[in-house]
Protein backbone atom coordinates (compact mmCIF):
# COMPACT_ATOMS: atom_id res chain seq x y z
CA UNK A 1 0.00 0.00 0.00
CA UNK A 2 1.38 3.31 -0.90
CA UNK A 3 2.05 5.32 1.90
CA UNK A 4 0.98 8.35 0.44
CA UNK A 5 -2.78 6.76 -0.50
CA UNK A 6 -3.06 5.80 3.12
CA UNK A 7 -2.33 9.40 4.02
CA UNK A 8 -5.31 10.16 1.65
CA UNK A 9 -7.78 7.64 3.16
CA UNK A 10 -6.41 8.74 6.59
CA UNK A 11 -7.45 12.29 5.69
CA UNK A 12 -11.09 11.91 4.91
CA UNK A 13 -11.58 9.26 7.92
CA UNK A 14 -10.03 11.89 10.33
CA UNK A 15 -12.82 14.47 8.43
CA UNK A 16 -15.33 12.67 8.74
CA UNK A 17 -15.42 10.84 12.08
CA UNK A 18 -17.69 11.18 14.80
CA UNK A 19 -16.42 13.45 17.48
CA UNK A 20 -19.31 13.33 19.85
CA UNK A 21 -23.07 12.00 19.31
CA UNK A 22 -26.68 12.39 20.74
CA UNK A 23 -30.02 10.80 21.18
CA UNK A 24 -32.67 12.76 19.32
CA UNK A 25 -36.19 10.65 19.34
CA UNK A 26 -36.96 7.47 20.67
CA UNK A 27 -39.26 7.06 17.23
CA UNK A 28 -37.75 7.55 13.67
CA UNK A 29 -39.20 8.86 10.16
CA UNK A 30 -37.15 6.95 7.88
CA UNK A 31 -36.83 3.26 9.52
CA UNK A 32 -40.43 1.96 10.12
CA UNK A 33 -41.63 -1.31 11.56
CA UNK A 34 -44.79 -3.44 11.19
CA UNK A 35 -45.63 -6.97 13.12
CA UNK A 36 -47.35 -9.77 10.30
CA UNK A 37 -48.68 -13.07 11.10
CA UNK A 38 -47.98 -15.93 8.55
CA UNK A 39 -50.26 -18.62 8.22
CA UNK A 40 -47.68 -21.35 7.17
CA UNK A 41 -48.90 -24.65 4.34
CA UNK A 42 -48.57 -27.06 7.28
CA UNK A 43 -51.11 -24.97 9.51
CA UNK A 44 -49.04 -23.87 11.95
CA UNK A 45 -48.67 -19.53 12.61
CA UNK A 46 -44.98 -17.53 12.74
CA UNK A 47 -45.39 -13.96 13.82
CA UNK A 48 -42.08 -11.85 12.35
CA UNK A 49 -41.38 -7.80 12.23
CA UNK A 50 -40.51 -6.09 9.18
CA UNK A 51 -38.26 -3.23 8.32
CA UNK A 52 -38.87 -0.69 6.30
CA UNK A 53 -36.88 2.02 4.60
CA UNK A 54 -38.38 5.16 3.69
CA UNK A 55 -41.60 3.35 2.50
CA UNK A 56 -40.00 1.11 0.26
CA UNK A 57 -38.50 -2.28 0.56
CA UNK A 58 -35.19 -0.94 0.57
CA UNK A 59 -33.53 -2.93 -2.11
CA UNK A 60 -30.11 -1.46 -2.90
CA UNK A 61 -27.57 -1.19 -5.88
CA UNK A 62 -23.95 -1.45 -4.99
CA UNK A 63 -20.83 -1.30 -7.96
CA UNK A 64 -17.33 -1.64 -7.93
CA UNK A 65 -16.16 0.82 -10.09
CA UNK A 66 -12.75 -0.09 -12.36
CA UNK A 67 -11.64 2.68 -14.45
CA UNK A 68 -10.38 2.00 -17.60
CA UNK A 69 -6.38 2.09 -16.11
CA UNK A 70 -7.31 -0.56 -13.81
CA UNK A 71 -8.19 1.63 -10.52
CA UNK A 72 -11.42 0.97 -8.01
CA UNK A 73 -13.13 3.72 -6.56
CA UNK A 74 -14.15 3.58 -3.07
CA UNK A 75 -16.13 5.74 -0.65
CA UNK A 76 -15.23 7.37 2.79
CA UNK A 77 -18.66 8.48 4.75
CA UNK A 78 -19.94 9.09 8.62
CA UNK A 79 -21.19 5.38 9.71
CA UNK A 80 -22.17 6.79 13.08
CA UNK A 81 -23.21 3.38 13.87
CA UNK A 82 -19.95 1.55 13.53
CA UNK A 83 -16.95 0.71 16.14
CA UNK A 84 -14.82 3.55 13.70
CA UNK A 85 -17.69 5.94 13.08
CA UNK A 86 -16.62 5.80 9.55
CA UNK A 87 -17.15 3.27 6.69
CA UNK A 88 -15.20 2.41 3.82
CA UNK A 89 -17.14 1.15 1.21
CA UNK A 90 -18.18 0.39 -2.98
CA UNK A 91 -20.89 3.28 -4.12
CA UNK A 92 -23.96 1.76 -3.40
CA UNK A 93 -27.67 3.01 -2.80
CA UNK A 94 -31.03 2.77 -2.56
CA UNK A 95 -33.08 1.50 -5.76
CA UNK A 96 -35.69 4.19 -6.41
CA UNK A 97 -39.14 3.67 -7.54
CA UNK A 98 -39.27 2.93 -11.34
CA UNK A 99 -35.70 2.08 -11.58
CA UNK A 100 -34.32 -1.25 -12.48
CA UNK A 101 -31.18 -2.47 -10.37
CA UNK A 102 -28.82 -1.53 -13.10
CA UNK A 103 -30.13 1.59 -13.37
CA UNK A 104 -30.01 2.58 -9.18
CA UNK A 105 -26.50 1.32 -9.92
CA UNK A 106 -25.20 3.91 -12.54
CA UNK A 107 -27.32 6.05 -10.40
CA UNK A 108 -25.24 6.24 -7.19
CA UNK A 109 -22.20 5.55 -9.13
CA UNK A 110 -22.44 9.01 -10.96
CA UNK A 111 -23.68 10.68 -7.45
CA UNK A 112 -21.31 9.63 -5.28
CA UNK A 113 -18.11 9.72 -7.36
CA UNK A 114 -19.05 11.75 -10.51
CA UNK A 115 -17.42 8.58 -12.69
CA UNK A 116 -19.83 6.89 -15.27
CA UNK A 117 -19.49 3.34 -16.89
CA UNK A 118 -21.91 1.44 -19.48
CA UNK A 119 -20.05 -1.46 -18.70
CA UNK A 120 -22.19 -3.33 -15.74
CA UNK A 121 -22.10 -7.03 -15.22
CA UNK A 122 -24.31 -8.07 -12.55
CA UNK A 123 -22.55 -9.97 -9.99
CA UNK A 124 -24.11 -11.37 -7.09
CA UNK A 125 -27.65 -10.79 -5.43
CA UNK A 126 -29.10 -11.35 -1.73
CA UNK A 127 -31.10 -10.62 0.69
CA UNK A 128 -29.60 -8.33 3.13
CA UNK A 129 -31.39 -9.61 6.16
CA UNK A 130 -34.17 -11.97 4.93
CA UNK A 131 -35.10 -12.52 8.90
CA UNK A 132 -36.86 -9.62 8.95
CA UNK A 133 -36.44 -7.67 5.34
CA UNK A 134 -37.49 -8.00 2.25
CA UNK A 135 -34.84 -5.99 0.97
CA UNK A 136 -32.98 -7.80 -1.79
CA UNK A 137 -29.57 -5.70 -3.27
CA UNK A 138 -27.72 -6.72 -6.38
CA UNK A 139 -23.91 -5.78 -6.82
CA UNK A 140 -22.82 -4.94 -9.84
CA UNK A 141 -18.69 -4.94 -11.13
CA UNK A 142 -18.38 -1.23 -13.76
CA UNK A 143 -15.90 -1.84 -15.54
CA UNK A 144 -13.96 1.54 -18.08
CA UNK A 145 -15.44 4.08 -15.79
CA UNK A 146 -14.82 7.45 -17.01
CA UNK A 147 -15.15 10.78 -14.86
CA UNK A 148 -18.00 12.89 -16.60
CA UNK A 149 -19.30 15.32 -13.83
CA UNK A 150 -18.51 16.15 -10.30
CA UNK A 151 -20.40 14.00 -7.26
CA UNK A 152 -24.48 15.27 -6.86
CA UNK A 153 -24.87 14.57 -3.04
CA UNK A 154 -28.06 15.14 -1.00
CA UNK A 155 -28.20 17.52 1.87
CA UNK A 156 -26.95 15.74 4.83
CA UNK A 157 -24.76 13.19 2.78
CA UNK A 158 -20.78 13.72 2.73
CA UNK A 159 -18.69 11.17 0.96
CA UNK A 160 -15.28 11.42 -0.36
CA UNK A 161 -14.36 8.61 -2.66
CA UNK A 162 -10.78 7.78 -3.99
CA UNK A 163 -8.93 5.50 -6.00
CA UNK A 164 -6.26 2.77 -5.50
CA UNK A 165 -5.30 -0.32 -7.60
CA UNK A 166 -6.85 -3.60 -7.12
CA UNK A 167 -4.08 -5.14 -5.10
CA UNK A 168 -4.74 -2.06 -3.14
CA UNK A 169 -8.31 -3.16 -2.39
CA UNK A 170 -7.17 -6.84 -1.31
CA UNK A 171 -5.06 -5.20 1.32
CA UNK A 172 -7.66 -2.94 2.57
CA UNK A 173 -9.75 -5.87 2.75
CA UNK A 174 -7.20 -7.81 4.54
CA UNK A 175 -6.64 -4.79 7.01
CA UNK A 176 -10.12 -4.94 7.97
CA UNK A 177 -11.02 -1.41 6.47
CA UNK A 178 -13.96 -2.62 4.55
CA UNK A 179 -15.90 -4.15 6.75
CA UNK A 180 -19.58 -3.77 4.86
CA UNK A 181 -20.81 -6.97 4.23
CA UNK A 182 -22.47 -6.07 0.57
CA UNK A 183 -18.96 -4.42 -0.45
CA UNK A 184 -17.32 -7.55 0.54
CA UNK A 185 -19.49 -10.18 -1.37
CA UNK A 186 -19.62 -8.00 -4.57
CA UNK A 187 -15.77 -7.47 -4.50
CA UNK A 188 -15.91 -11.68 -4.10
CA UNK A 189 -18.24 -12.22 -6.64
CA UNK A 190 -16.30 -9.86 -8.99
CA UNK A 191 -12.84 -11.25 -8.90
CA UNK A 192 -12.81 -13.36 -11.28
CA UNK A 193 -13.92 -10.71 -13.62
CA UNK A 194 -11.00 -8.82 -13.24
CA UNK A 195 -6.95 -8.73 -13.79
CA UNK A 196 -4.63 -7.94 -10.82
CA UNK A 197 -2.30 -5.64 -10.56
CA UNK B 1 -28.10 -32.81 -7.58
CA UNK B 2 -29.48 -36.07 -6.79
CA UNK B 3 -33.22 -35.52 -7.11
CA UNK B 4 -34.35 -37.52 -4.16
CA UNK B 5 -31.97 -34.69 -2.52
CA UNK B 6 -33.95 -31.80 -4.32
CA UNK B 7 -37.47 -33.97 -3.31
CA UNK B 8 -36.50 -33.65 0.44
CA UNK B 9 -35.80 -29.75 -0.19
CA UNK B 10 -39.32 -29.39 -1.77
CA UNK B 11 -40.80 -31.30 0.83
CA UNK B 12 -39.62 -28.54 3.90
CA UNK B 13 -40.63 -25.66 1.50
CA UNK B 14 -44.35 -26.92 0.57
CA UNK B 15 -44.58 -27.49 4.38
CA UNK B 16 -43.20 -23.72 5.42
CA UNK B 17 -44.19 -21.46 3.02
CA UNK B 18 -46.91 -19.08 3.66
CA UNK B 19 -50.25 -19.85 2.40
CA UNK B 20 -51.53 -16.18 3.48
CA UNK B 21 -50.39 -13.28 6.00
CA UNK B 22 -52.22 -10.57 7.89
CA UNK B 23 -50.53 -7.11 9.17
CA UNK B 24 -50.73 -7.66 13.05
CA UNK B 25 -49.85 -4.34 14.15
CA UNK B 26 -47.59 -1.23 12.81
CA UNK B 27 -45.80 -1.19 15.85
CA UNK B 28 -43.40 -3.77 16.62
CA UNK B 29 -41.80 -5.16 19.62
CA UNK B 30 -38.65 -6.85 18.81
CA UNK B 31 -37.54 -4.34 16.58
CA UNK B 32 -36.61 -0.39 17.53
CA UNK B 33 -35.69 2.32 16.21
CA UNK B 34 -33.83 5.55 17.68
CA UNK B 35 -32.92 8.71 15.65
CA UNK B 36 -29.38 10.56 16.31
CA UNK B 37 -27.36 13.59 15.71
CA UNK B 38 -23.18 12.93 15.52
CA UNK B 39 -21.23 15.67 15.33
CA UNK B 40 -18.31 15.20 13.16
CA UNK B 41 -14.87 16.11 13.35
CA UNK B 42 -14.84 18.81 10.82
CA UNK B 43 -17.75 20.94 12.19
CA UNK B 44 -20.79 19.75 10.10
CA UNK B 45 -23.40 17.24 11.54
CA UNK B 46 -25.57 14.01 10.40
CA UNK B 47 -28.58 12.65 11.83
CA UNK B 48 -28.85 9.40 11.17
CA UNK B 49 -31.76 6.20 12.46
CA UNK B 50 -30.86 3.17 14.02
CA UNK B 51 -32.29 -0.60 14.19
CA UNK B 52 -31.96 -1.92 17.59
CA UNK B 53 -32.96 -5.85 17.94
CA UNK B 54 -34.31 -6.72 21.06
CA UNK B 55 -32.79 -4.11 22.88
CA UNK B 56 -29.21 -5.67 21.53
CA UNK B 57 -26.78 -4.62 18.71
CA UNK B 58 -28.17 -7.81 16.71
CA UNK B 59 -24.89 -9.03 16.15
CA UNK B 60 -25.16 -12.77 14.94
CA UNK B 61 -22.94 -15.54 13.80
CA UNK B 62 -23.04 -17.96 10.71
CA UNK B 63 -21.64 -21.26 10.92
CA UNK B 64 -21.07 -23.40 7.93
CA UNK B 65 -20.93 -26.96 9.19
CA UNK B 66 -19.20 -30.09 7.60
CA UNK B 67 -19.25 -33.31 8.38
CA UNK B 68 -16.56 -35.46 9.08
CA UNK B 69 -17.92 -37.55 5.87
CA UNK B 70 -17.70 -34.01 4.01
CA UNK B 71 -21.66 -33.20 3.90
CA UNK B 72 -22.95 -29.75 4.97
CA UNK B 73 -25.61 -28.84 7.08
CA UNK B 74 -28.29 -26.49 5.43
CA UNK B 75 -31.64 -24.93 6.94
CA UNK B 76 -34.93 -24.29 5.58
CA UNK B 77 -36.85 -21.87 7.21
CA UNK B 78 -39.72 -19.35 7.15
CA UNK B 79 -38.55 -16.04 5.74
CA UNK B 80 -42.40 -14.60 5.02
CA UNK B 81 -40.76 -11.29 3.69
CA UNK B 82 -38.66 -13.04 0.94
CA UNK B 83 -40.24 -13.75 -2.64
CA UNK B 84 -40.38 -17.25 -2.32
CA UNK B 85 -41.33 -16.98 1.66
CA UNK B 86 -38.45 -19.62 2.87
CA UNK B 87 -35.21 -19.35 3.35
CA UNK B 88 -32.20 -21.94 2.84
CA UNK B 89 -29.24 -20.58 4.85
CA UNK B 90 -26.96 -21.50 6.90
CA UNK B 91 -27.38 -22.42 10.82
CA UNK B 92 -27.14 -18.44 11.85
CA UNK B 93 -28.33 -16.58 15.01
CA UNK B 94 -27.63 -13.87 17.17
CA UNK B 95 -24.97 -13.94 19.90
CA UNK B 96 -26.91 -13.49 23.22
CA UNK B 97 -25.18 -10.96 26.20
CA UNK B 98 -21.99 -12.32 27.30
CA UNK B 99 -21.56 -15.11 24.62
CA UNK B 100 -18.56 -14.59 22.19
CA UNK B 101 -19.08 -15.41 18.52
CA UNK B 102 -17.68 -18.54 18.45
CA UNK B 103 -19.97 -19.74 21.69
CA UNK B 104 -22.89 -17.90 19.47
CA UNK B 105 -21.91 -20.27 16.47
CA UNK B 106 -21.21 -23.17 18.35
CA UNK B 107 -24.91 -22.85 20.44
CA UNK B 108 -27.06 -21.60 17.50
CA UNK B 109 -25.19 -25.12 15.40
CA UNK B 110 -26.28 -27.01 17.97
CA UNK B 111 -29.86 -25.86 18.71
CA UNK B 112 -31.35 -25.91 14.36
CA UNK B 113 -29.58 -29.15 14.26
CA UNK B 114 -28.21 -30.89 16.63
CA UNK B 115 -24.93 -31.00 15.36
CA UNK B 116 -21.62 -30.11 17.60
CA UNK B 117 -18.10 -28.47 16.14
CA UNK B 118 -14.92 -28.37 18.36
CA UNK B 119 -13.26 -26.72 15.26
CA UNK B 120 -14.31 -24.16 14.40
CA UNK B 121 -12.37 -21.15 11.78
CA UNK B 122 -13.36 -17.30 11.74
CA UNK B 123 -13.95 -16.87 7.86
CA UNK B 124 -15.38 -13.40 7.43
CA UNK B 125 -16.57 -10.51 9.87
CA UNK B 126 -19.05 -7.81 8.34
CA UNK B 127 -21.64 -4.89 9.11
CA UNK B 128 -24.83 -6.30 8.42
CA UNK B 129 -25.95 -2.83 7.40
CA UNK B 130 -23.45 0.01 8.54
CA UNK B 131 -25.80 3.09 7.25
CA UNK B 132 -28.35 2.28 10.02
CA UNK B 133 -26.98 -0.61 12.01
CA UNK B 134 -24.38 -1.74 14.53
CA UNK B 135 -24.72 -5.14 13.78
CA UNK B 136 -21.28 -6.96 13.01
CA UNK B 137 -21.97 -10.33 12.11
CA UNK B 138 -19.11 -13.31 12.22
CA UNK B 139 -19.04 -16.31 9.71
CA UNK B 140 -17.48 -19.65 10.42
CA UNK B 141 -16.47 -22.81 8.62
CA UNK B 142 -17.10 -26.12 11.16
CA UNK B 143 -15.55 -28.83 10.99
CA UNK B 144 -15.69 -32.51 12.22
CA UNK B 145 -19.47 -31.79 12.73
CA UNK B 146 -20.98 -34.41 14.83
CA UNK B 147 -24.83 -35.18 15.83
CA UNK B 148 -25.12 -35.41 19.32
CA UNK B 149 -28.72 -34.45 20.05
CA UNK B 150 -32.30 -33.08 18.70
CA UNK B 151 -32.81 -29.47 17.66
CA UNK B 152 -33.84 -26.93 20.37
CA UNK B 153 -36.09 -24.58 18.82
CA UNK B 154 -37.45 -21.76 20.56
CA UNK B 155 -41.41 -21.71 20.73
CA UNK B 156 -42.44 -19.81 16.95
CA UNK B 157 -39.08 -21.36 15.74
CA UNK B 158 -39.47 -23.57 12.68
CA UNK B 159 -36.53 -24.99 11.23
CA UNK B 160 -35.66 -27.95 8.78
CA UNK B 161 -32.14 -29.41 7.97
CA UNK B 162 -30.54 -31.44 5.64
CA UNK B 163 -27.47 -32.28 4.49
CA UNK B 164 -25.87 -32.46 1.41
CA UNK B 165 -22.35 -32.53 -0.59
CA UNK B 166 -20.28 -29.62 -0.95
CA UNK B 167 -20.84 -29.70 -5.01
CA UNK B 168 -24.81 -29.61 -4.29
CA UNK B 169 -24.12 -26.96 -2.23
CA UNK B 170 -22.59 -24.79 -4.80
CA UNK B 171 -25.29 -26.07 -6.85
CA UNK B 172 -27.95 -24.43 -4.90
CA UNK B 173 -26.29 -21.32 -4.65
CA UNK B 174 -25.65 -21.17 -8.58
CA UNK B 175 -29.94 -22.25 -8.52
CA UNK B 176 -30.37 -18.86 -7.03
CA UNK B 177 -31.45 -21.26 -3.65
CA UNK B 178 -29.15 -19.63 -1.03
CA UNK B 179 -30.27 -15.72 -1.30
CA UNK B 180 -28.96 -14.67 2.49
CA UNK B 181 -25.94 -12.55 1.97
CA UNK B 182 -24.57 -13.22 5.35
CA UNK B 183 -24.58 -17.20 3.54
CA UNK B 184 -23.29 -16.20 0.72
CA UNK B 185 -20.34 -14.38 2.27
CA UNK B 186 -19.44 -17.22 4.39
CA UNK B 187 -19.39 -19.84 1.89
CA UNK B 188 -17.62 -17.41 0.13
CA UNK B 189 -14.83 -17.25 2.08
CA UNK B 190 -14.90 -20.92 3.46
CA UNK B 191 -14.03 -22.21 0.19
CA UNK B 192 -10.31 -22.48 0.47
CA UNK B 193 -10.70 -24.66 3.44
CA UNK B 194 -12.16 -26.92 2.35
CA UNK B 195 -11.76 -29.92 -0.17
CA UNK B 196 -14.43 -30.00 -3.14
CA UNK B 197 -16.50 -33.38 -3.41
Amino acid sequence: MRQEKLNEINSYIEELKTKRQELLDTNSRFLKTKRYRSYLNDGRTVVREKLIKGNGPGNASIVLPVTSDNQVILTVQPRIFTKSTIGIALPAGYVEKGETYIDGARRELEEETGYQSNNLIEVCGFYQDEGCSEAFNKGFLALDCKKISNQKLDKDEYIRYFKCSIDELYELLDMNLILDGGSQLTIERAKKYIKKG
